[in-house]
């Protein structure tokens, strides 16, 4: 274990052994962190927040946090957890194992992901999300929850197993993008992407399915995309047979 | 007061009784910081720049500035100023009552907002941009100001009391959105949006009167907004009397 | 020289007498820092990273790095870098003489920028982007390099000299922006965008050259833009003579 000295440390903190704590640094109070973890410089975990449901910070085994990362009390995090830099993580956001957050990612809380899912940079994701697994959201995506802003009313989208948000996409209050699917870069999606099927443009329309996007390389279909793209997967997480033709 | 020991303070700095401020947290000179105002970690408030057009820095009463936020010399708010983690206001920014600004907004200077006002996070205000009283401005929403860029031609946008702009606009140079507007996610705005109407698409058209979107839970107009949302704004901020059929 | 008695400085580093380091900031090994450098607080220079095809950092003179800035390992840059705050660049980026890259941007490394390059804001970078002399790239824009991600098939933008990519513009992966050329406001951009010519919409059309934009002041073609605008670059960097109709 090597916590820089200039890092902070509250009360009530579990750090493993083989955890690094990189300098300027603070580790708020009721923060766990399991081994093998490494955690950037100026980050804060745990901040205190009277809107969490719970106190404690969940940070398990082989995760990796970057620099100026903040994450509020109240989250839980699978083995696994990778973050770019600058990510903000607010209160009661739930995710399973492996999860990659990446740099600038604002994640609002309230909101929930499966097992390895991807966010690439600079993805925002609001309250009441609920993401499946082995999703993968691209950079400037905007997760929207309200129909008619500023209400009371939050309908966060859904986003299903195994399915795409291309780069620049924004998500209407209450749409689901079922499984399998791809949202093209630039897509306003509202209402419901059926299972398998490619919606484009703004406002956003299904224009067929997965299966007629070619791979550059074989010229087989590029979706689903875990025929031809299985790295840094889990044994068991991605379906080793699949139909190309939902 | 709580002025952490690793937080460094500038010359001629005056800083109420009751002000907390966080961890390695940088106040440069001539910085005031009035009562109940919480201040969080690894912010800059203060930056010297020989842009502002005066050297103070004036934070009220009341205010909260979360973590990672810079604030320049030359800038002054009202009561009740709420920062996201990771905001960026440049000089000669102003701002009155209740101003609420989301994580990771960059607001560009020589820039004003009136009362109430509310940014989400990830929001762009380029220079020359006037905004009034009780607006809202959520997500990934950008200000421009350059007709033709780059140029020495600046003509940032204006947008009128009361009025919303979605997530993931783009307010082009010299575009006004009027009183009790709506302008729709991911809508492109260009000259200007009349009172109480709603621009939509890209290229945004006027696509109706606000009063037309109904409220998803009462079934009346959802705008003008203040009729069902309230939440946070003090007695007179918002009109009591109010006409659904501008 | 003045570094702040906060700034932890690592092995192999290389700073000239004129150089100042702001508080909390962190210098890692094997950087070089040139003269005549300013460097802000909460930065981190050299960010050490497996990935990195060389193990220094190369800051030239003339700098300045504003805080919250993160450069990995892996870069160099000409004399007269200018960031904005929080920029994040990773490993394996080179730019040349005078590059300027704004608040919140995020370069993902792997790719390279000529000479008097200008970013502005919160712009995207992706890996095996190529970009020419004196392009300008606005706020929000980001450029992708995955045609059907994800997969191992990484096809960066290119963009040539001079030309200008507006506001929340998508670059297609593959796509190329030929010299002297304009990307508008919200466009997504697709294949190629000929020499000197407008491309604009989702998806992006090419509707006329350049020529056609008239500056608002004197009533001439606004583009080439160097016509009009030279403010900041040195002598020989922009043509003294030029054709308005490419």
């Amino acid at each position: 274990m090597t916590i820089h000295e200039t890092a902070i440390i509250g009360q009530n903190v579990t750090i493993a052994d083989d955890v690094n704590i990189g300098p300027f640094t603070i580790i708020h109070s009721n923060v766990e962190i399991a081994g093998n973890t490494n955690i950037g410089s100026y980050c804060e975990l745990g901040v205190p927040n009277n809107l969490g449901k719970v106190d404690t910070t969940i940070i398990d085994t082989d995760s990796t946090i970057r620099s100026h990362s903040i994450i509020y009390a109240g989250c839980g995090f699978g083995p696994g957890l990778t973050t770019g830099h600058r990510v903000t993580i607010r209160e009661n956001t739930y995710a399973g194992i492996n999860f990659q957050v990446g740099t600038l990612s604002d994640i609002q809380g309230d909101c929930s992901m499966g097992d390895n899912v991807r966010f690439h940079s600079n993805v925002h994701i609001c309250k009441t999300s609920k993401i499946g697994n082995c999703v993968w959201v691209f950079p400037f995506t905007v997760l929207t929850n309200d129909p008619h802003p500023p209400s009371e009313i939050l309908t966060g989208p859904i986003i299903e197993d195994f399915s795409i948000v291309a780069t620049g996409s924004i998500l209407l209050p209450g749409s689901i993008v079922r499984k399998n699917s791809m949202v093209g870069a630039a897509t306003v999606v509202k209402g419901e992407v059926p299972i398998g099927t490619i919606c484009v443009g703004n406002p956003g329309k299904i224009v067929g399915k997965t299966s007629k996007i070619l791979h550059k390389g074989d010229g087989k279909p590029a979706y689903p995309w875990y025929r031809h793209f299985r790295r840094g997967y889990p044994a068991g997480a991605l379906p080793e047979i699949f139909d190309e033709n939902f």
